[in-house]
């Protein structure tokens, strides 16, 4: 693993510029120069009907202003005075037989970029204080996310429309410290991508591979996924989202081996994630009609990886990449036409019905992409970014062809849209079952750094599933 | 694995037979011979400030009455009619391109032990038809698992009370079609235990450990894990609901090569959960204060099982495992004083803290405990089964001994109960960390069934380790 990054991530998650950056935006948006910053860690939440804790995930909020992964804690950031404070659980003695001493004070200060480490205990005292020192500040907090024994009255204004927009507006662009974070949440994909290629050739099943790859990101230090993996082998690979992962290589049906899998799938490490998706031939070579859709579809992404640079609409290197997609079917005879009428009448979309992709960070869905599901253009609807790319801004590029029925059929049984697929030839296609090829890029001035150190040329792949 | 088991799960899950079982109980307890069952599955819920949804879960008193894992479903149950229907959730075109198709009514009916299949669409009007065939029947439901779209208003009388508690009266007792399911789950947990006994003698932290587990887990057909599981090495082990999993073995300040690894963990089947703790000499040795109090925590489940029948009061079993610590630890010059004396003192707690075990089912710590965490008597506090065994029950029988300061420090330092402990002898131990042995039993007519399946005898795991 690359070791800048280590070097990188021995220091502190870089939570006070963070609060700096994000009081510099709530400036900047017209709410004042000075107020109190509040935020609150995620809960610790039961189980329904049960004595255990739910699966904990941090506020990402919260975890952009602290770096702070506990449960139930709480910060405060003093804009005029620039003094960032945590909030820990203090010692429950009935806990710690089960759950052993909790982190103090001091080991906090050491650990995370604040000015001060308090007890949770000690909140609205220090918000009191706080307030009463200049008397009547504005505090600042995302509605619903304040509890119940929380009390801002001493304030004289309580802001709850800037913050949550003050803060997904700075977290689009990373510093240097959350790209070593996805840096390394990349790494450790790889690895674990690379040994799915490795274990695909014997594997019998989706769930299997899906235990490889969990595994090996458990293994190196991504002990949870970005978001829910998925391995769809065969014409499941068709279905975006598929979630399953529980089907046979061997198609009970007809006896035969499934072409290929689709994994998309990645690590989160310390609450940022990678996310890259690749195609493995079970056979340990892509079929012809296969290669020939992988081809077409790592050609979408070279060329919209040329076109990447700080201040570049999204919506181009989209449309571009559409365009890349009728050329490559109307090579192999799938679509007919003239590429400019196929691009109108959006007849590409029935094989790349997302869109190219995404803001990445905490979220894998991260902030600051301004969708619009509701656009005309069945092109764009699924666009999840929109507009100029930021300086500095993470992004997935994954376009993708597929062969699914329930979105192809309609095309061909429309009198309209019918002329411009060759049913014949693509009824040789259905089984390839879909190709998406992912990777996650840092948007420089020029242009952009890759973080997904995972292969991608289908020889490299195929020599990995024979085991050379 | 058992291929009895496998008969028997090529059937359907006795959801039919659990709905009459149900309304028998309400019966009993006095609630009327007729009304609709009403329940409702876990809902899709999102991630907080995020669009993917949160890791699902069903909710075990709906799977109970229907056998049906899908979210966003319902069920009614007319007892009269001894008529249950399940509702799924109808095709939603613009998910289909995401998620693929969803279960069709003719599939689900297939699928599930249930009479007929609907659409969601369908729950109000059939509650109400339902309820107009007769005229004014009563509902049966559970408070605050109502979606707010049902309406009961066609029925003269809602009946909040006593569905939950029959449910999970019910639940205790668990028939062959769940004997299968958790021995299943036993028998995929076992090959997860074993894995880790073969892999602990080259891994370097508990973390490769706890993937190699989850991992086969998962190859296996246990997709989720019945609850967080715990891998504590060295004197983490005395923690016990530790949970970081993320120690090295070799301990940084020393350089020392920690002792044992605790591993409690077990895979969940179809819901239903295995619950089975091991520990592991990660040099491929018990050290011989290791194997002594191996030794008398096997004697204390040993001699535990042997009392093992229906009707047998829990607290009896417990007590025993008592005595047997303090028999053994007396045995060692740990304790000082007489059998008697130190029961009665309850100096064993300050080794075995908790509960010698728990109902196990869809719940880790199951229905029907009926724990007094409220006990004056420590011995009690944490015993989450109280009372007579149940016939058809099945319990978790998992004693253990601690070296934990947090716990066994005041003891030291009091100057009544510090003469019960030789804290010269003491030292010797704090490095074995903590010994638990835990196996899954049907508590039988005159004895109990072990589900357990994974290697226990101390020669067994060495060998294990060292790769014999």
């Amino acid at each position: 693993m690359d070791a800048s990054v280590d070097e990188i991530l021995a220091g502190k998650y870089p939570a006070k510029d963070h609060a700096k950056r994000v009081a510099a935006r709530i400036q900047e948006l017209g709410h004042g120069q000075s107020g109190i910053v509040y935020l609150e860690a995620q809960k610790t939440r039961m189980i329904e009907d049960n004595d255990e804790a739910m699966p904990f995930r941090q506020r990402r909020n919260f975890f952009y202003l602290s770096g702070c992964p506990l449960p139930d804690s709480y910060l405060t950031y003093d804009i005029e005075r620039d003094e960032l404070t945590l909030y820990i659980p203090p010692i429950d003695s009935d806990s710690v037989i089960w759950s052993g001493l909790p982190l103090s004070a001091d080991e906090a200060l050491k650990l995370y970029d604040v000015d001060a480490v308090r007890s949770t205990a000690d909140v609205n005292a220090s918000l009191a204080h706080y307030c009463s020192a200049k008397g009547g500040k504005k505090v600042f907090a995302i509605p619903d996310q304040v509890a119940e024994n929380i009390t801002f009255l001493p304030f004289q204004e309580t802001d709850f429309n800037v913050l949550r927009q003050a803060v997904e507006e700075c977290r689009v662009v990373k510093d240097s410290y959350e790209i070593a974070l996805l840096r390394r949440a990349n790494e450790i994909s790889a690895k674990a991508h690379t040994a799915v290629f490795k274990a695909a050739g014997s594997a019998q099943n989706e769930r299997e591979l899906e235990a490889v790859f969990i595994a090996t990101c458990m293994t190196h230090g991504c002990r949870e996924q970005s978001y829910h993996p998925i391995f769809a082998a065969g014409t499941s690979a068709a279905t975006l989202h598929y979630q399953k992962n529980d089907e046979d290589f061997v198609d009970r049906a007809t006896g035969a081996k499934k072409l290929n899998l689709l994994v998309d799938a990645g690590g989160e490490y310390r609450n940022y994630c990678a996310d890259i998706t690749r195609v493995v031939p079970l056979s340990g070579k892509f079929s012809p009609e296969s290669r020939q859709i992988y081809d077409i579809v790592l050609e979408m992404q070279t060329s919209s990886l040329a076109m990447i640079k700080s201040g570049v609409a999204w919506e181009d290197v989209h449309s571009n990449a559409h365009r890349v997609a009728i050329r490559g079917l109307l090579g192999l005879g799938i679509l007919r036409g003239t590429e400019q009428e196929l691009f109108d009448k959006g007849i590409s979309v029935a094989f790349f019905p997302h869109g190219l992709g995404h803001y990445l960070g905490m979220d894998t869905h991260d902030t600051g992409g301004n969708p619009n599901y509701e656009d005309k253009d069945p092109k764009f609807r699924y666009l999840r970014l929109r507009g100029n790319l930021a300086l500095g801004g993470v992004v997935t590029v994954e376009p993708g062809i597929y062969f699914c029925q329930f979105i192809i059929k309609p095309y061909l049984n429309s009198s309209d849209l019918s002329k411009y697929i060759d049913a014949g030839v693509l009824e040789r296609y259905w089984n390839v079952g879909g190709v998406r090829i992912e990777d996650n890029v840092v948007v420089t001035d020029g242009g952009y750094d890759n973080l997904t150190t995972t292969p991608k040329l289908p020889e490299e792949i195929e020599k990995l599933v024979q085991g050379k």
